[in-house]
C-alpha cells in the first residue's frame, strides 16, 4: 500500500512537471527576473479588472532586430548584403572601384578584415545608398530574397535566418497569443527586412518599421506603373529615428519595447515614458561561449555593431528597464542548439 | 390540403427571403454590377482551390477616405479643422491675420464663401502646415479629438463622423470577415484621421496611411521625452504619393483599392497592375438628391474637392475598374437615412 502510494505520488509529480513544461510559453527562458517580469507584465496588461489592464488594440510591442532578434556580430546582415553588391556595382561603373569607400569594400570582400575598420559609418551609408537603390521595388525584393536564401553566417555556416534567438521567437509568439501586435523597428533597411519577416518571425511586412529610402512612382515603356528606389534617405530609423518612425508608421506609443544597443535607447525611453503599464527590455550580449560578449559592460572595446555602452546599462538600471542576460536568462539560444 | 400546402409554401418563401437578407453582407447595396463584382472578387480570392485564390496575408484592401468613405463636400473636414485653428494662430501672432492666406481664411470663417475660391492649393498647404504643427503629438491628438466631437457638417448638422457611407462600412466589415486587412490611404492628415479611424471605421491607427509631417524627438524640462510636430512635409499622400505611401507604410501592393478622385488614380492603377486577382473601384458622386453630384462627368465644373475628371472615368472603363454609382448602386447612403 505504501509502495503503491509512493509510486502514485512520483507519477503525479512527474506528470505535473510535464504539464507545467507543456504550459510554459517561454521554455527556453530560465526562471529568472527577466522571464518573471515578462510573465508579470503580460498578466497585468491582459487580465480584465487588473489596474494595469490595457485594451487589445493598445498592446503594441516593438522589437529591434539586429542583436535583439538575431545575431548581429561580426556584421549586420543588411550591411553584408550591401557589401556583396559592390562587385556588380563596380562592374557597371568601373571608376567606382578605384576610390573609397567602394575600393575598401572590395578589400573587405577579399578577406581583408583590417579594411573593415577603415569603413566609417559615413562610408557604410554611401555604400548602402548605392546598393539599396536605382532599381524597382520588385527587382530589389527578388535580389534580396535570392541573397538571403544562400548567404551564410561565417561562424555557424548557416543562413542568417536560422540565427534567430529561440527565446525571442517564443516571446513574440507568447505576446501575439495574448493579443499583442508585434512590430520590428530596425535600423536596417525596411525593404530588406520585409522580404523575410513574415516567414522568419511571423511578422508581416506592414509591421516592419525600418530605415527607408524615397520611392518614386513612374511608368515603364509598356505603360505599366512601377515604384523605383531612389538613392535618397527618407527615414533613418535609428536613435531618435526609432520613436519618430514608430509615430509615422504605427501612430501610437508601444507599451513594450526590446532592444540591445545605443540605437534603441530612444525607443526604450519613449516606451517607458508612457502613462500606463509598460516594459522596456535590453538584451545584454554576455555569452562569449554560446554567442558573443561585447560592449564596454563586458570590458571589450566598442564595435561597429550593437554599441552597448555602460551609460545605456546604467540608464536601464536607473529607469527600471529589464536587462536580459543571454548567459543567465536564456536556457537555449538557437533552435538548433 | 391544398390550402395548407399554399400556406406552407408561402411561409417557406418568406423565411427563405428573410434568411437571404440576413445572410447578405451588403444589404445597403442594390444588386447591380458593382455589388456583383465585389462578391465575385471576394469569392474568387478566398475560395481555396480557386485559380484566383490569394493567401490571407496578401489580402490588402486600401480605401481613400474623403469622398470614398465619407462626405467630402463642400470642404474636406481635415481642411475645415485647419481653417478653424486660424483665429487662435492669429491671436498668438497678430501680424499673420493681416496677410493672405490667413486673412482670407478669417474671411471664409466669417461666412464669406467667395473668399474660399481665393484660396489656392498652395494657400491651403501653408494653412495646413501652420495648423498641423508646432505642438506635440499628444497635444495635437487632444485638440483634434475635441474638435471632431463637436464640429458639424453644414448640410446635415451632424458630426462628420456620422456622415460615413453605410455601404462602405458594410464593405469594410465584409472584407475583414473574409480575412482582408483594410487600410485607409488618404490625402488628409495622417495624424488627424488616426484620432478617430478605429472608432469610426474599425481601422486602427497603424492601418492609416496619410499625408504626414516630420516629427522630432526631444525632451521636456522634466526630462520626459516627447515627439514634436514640425512644419515640414514628409509624405504628400496624394496622386503618386498614394502608391509611394503604400509602399512605405504597408510594403506590399494592395489587391483591392477604392477611390473617388484624381488623387486616387495612381493607387487604382498600381493595384490594377498587380499580377494576381485585383479590384479597383471608383465612387461616382452622381446623387444630387441624397448626397451630391459633382465632377465633369456630371456636367458640373471641377471643385476644390474630389476632382473626378472625365479622363479618370474613361480610364476606369478602359482598364476595367468598377465604377460605383451612388445613385444606382446604393440603396441607402447613411445609417440615419
Amino acid at each position: 500500500m505504501r509502495l503503491i502510494s509512493h509510486f502514485a505520488l512520483a507519477f503525479l509529480a512527474a506528470f505535473a512537471t510535464l504539464a507545467i513544461a507543456q504550459n510554459d510559453p517561454l521554455p527556453s527562458w530560465n526562471n529568472g527576473p527577466a522571464k518573471q517580469s515578462i510573465v508579470q507584465f503580460v498578466n497585468d496588461t491582459t487580465t480584465l479588472g487588473s489596474p494595469k489592464f490595457v485594451t487589445k488594440g493598445e498592446r503594441i510591442a516593438t522589437f529591434d532586430q539586429d542583436g535583439t532578434l538575431w545575431v548581429e556580430h561580426p556584421l549586420y546582415s543588411f550591411v553584408m548584403y550591401a557589401l556583396e553588391q559592390v562587385p556588380a556595382l563596380v562592374k557597371a561603373k568601373p571608376e567606382l572601384g578605384k576610390v573609397p569607400p567602394f575600393s575598401t569594400a572590395l578589400e573587405v570582400l577579399k578577406g581583408d578584415h583590417a579594411a573593415m575598420d577603415k569603413l566609417t559609418m559615413k562610408d557604410l551609408e554611401i555604400i548602402l545608398a548605392a546598393t539599396y537603390s536605382n532599381r524597382t521595388v520588385e527587382q530589389f525584393n527578388t535580389e534580396v530574397t535570392k541573397w538571403i536564401a544562400q548567404a551564410k553566417d561565417p561562424r555557424w555556416k548557416r543562413p542568417y535566418t536560422e540565427l534567430t534567438y529561440l527565446p525571442m521567437q517564443e516571446l513574440l509568439a507568447y505576446l501575439r497569443a495574448n493579443g499583442f501586435k508585434t512590430f520590428i523597428v530596425t535600423g536596417g533597411g525596411q525593404d530588406f527586412v520585409r522580404t523575410y519577416s513574415e516567414r522568419v518571425y511571423g511578422i508581416p511586412p506592414e509591421q516592419v518599421v525600418g530605415t527607408a529610402g524615397v520611392v518614386k512612382y513612374g511608368y515603364a515603356k509598356d505603360g505599366k506603373p512601377y515604384l523605383f528606389k531612389e538613392p535618397k534617405l527618407l527615414l533613418n530609423d535609428d536613435f531618435t529615428g526609432k520613436p519618430e518612425g514608430i509615430h509615422l508608421m504605427i501612430g501610437r506609443r508601444p507599451i513594450m519595447a526590446v532592444g540591445n544597443s545605443a540605437g534603441d535607447r530612444q525607443m526604450l525611453e519613449y516606451t517607458h515614458a508612457g502613462n500606463g503599464a509598460n516594459l522596456s527590455m535590453l538584451v545584454l550580449h554576455d555569452d562569449a561561449k554560446r554567442e558573443y560578449a561585447y560592449g564596454p559592460a563586458q570590458g571589450l572595446p566598442p564595435t561597429k555593431v550593437g554599441t552597448f555602452t555602460q551609460g545605456l546599462y546604467d540608464q536601464a538600471k536607473k529607469q527600471g528597464w529589464t536587462v536580459i542576460s543571454m548567459k543567465d536568462d536564456w536556457r537555449k539560444i538557437f533552435a538548433f542548439d
